[in-house]
């Protein structure tokens, strides 16, 4: 079907990332067994709910509100992910190599220092350690974007105008 | 890995869905077209947005607060719904037969009585005909709840105490 072939959009990373899997099978960013793919998307709908706390935090930081709940719970969060990968005994949160998940999570982290919450990451060892694992990936220091390039594009977004072309 | 099988549990239907597909690869629930795939998951996000109203609208009417609002919002999500239908030509919203996307926004139309929102079908004859394709269909069939078991149901949930083993 031509049309269907001409506006061939995909949006969603966890879409986009599987259609990429399917369509390019070279390099997979999922692992091959059913259940470990279901895994890697069951880990993300948990990552999905930490995602907010990046927002919340520093918008209602910006509002003088307290933020000091916000703030434990996020710190929870990434004591919780620490510890997965404390059990999990990997170096990635797919396994021993990187995978799809931590590509998914990888850009919340990137962020850590614009959004204001790098210091929760103290206490969270395996964590950090995955952080630096994370960037050293070759895929990831291709695309990343610097601390000072995040502040800038956030201060855009949290005065009510955000520049979604910054650094393009 | 005996412990990882042991604790085998998959959660979220479209995680589900998709597993299922690959461990019983018999009777496939997406289509095997990899952009296909993606827009029946594309259309789930879409969707996703619908389901908020299923419980705004009741629980706010409860509160004694105007809906009037909301209402119009949903039926305008009912209306895009419907014209989704007419500009694809086809009985399902992926294609001619029933698929994963289908099963996924299903249960809400079984809901639309208990929750109130049934009237807002009105004017939307290809979505009405599709629930009408749905009823017929042999896992909706043996699945289904009816009306009225929604509605006890839900008046459980209204109420703050949701007995989550209704009808089982």
């Amino acid at each position: 079907n031509m049309s269907a072939e001409k506006c061939l959009v995909i949006y969603e990373s966890p879409i986009t990332c599987e259609y990429l899997d399917e369509v390019y099978p070279e390099k997979k960013l999922l692992p091959s067994s059913p259940f470990a793919k279901a895994q890697q998307k069951m880990m993300l709908e948990h990552f999905s709910k930490v995602i907010p706390y990046f927002y919340k935090i520093p918008m209602d930081k910006k509002k003088g509100e307290d933020v000091s709940g916000l703030e434990a719970e996020l710190k929870e969060k990434f004591a919780k992910l620490n510890e997965d990968l404390v059990n999990k005994k990997t170096k990635f949160f797919g396994g021993d190599s990187i995978t799809m998940i931590d590509y998914m999570m990888w850009p919340w982290f990137e962020r850590v220092e614009a959004y204001q919450v790098k210091q929760f990451l103290d206490g969270t060892p395996e964590l950090k350690k995955w952080t630096e694992l994370m960037l050293q990936d070759s895929a990831v220091k291709a695309l990343m974007f610097s601390p000072d390039a995040h502040k800038a594009f956030f201060k855009t977004f949290l005065d009510g105008n955000p520049d979604f072309d910054y650094g393009l």
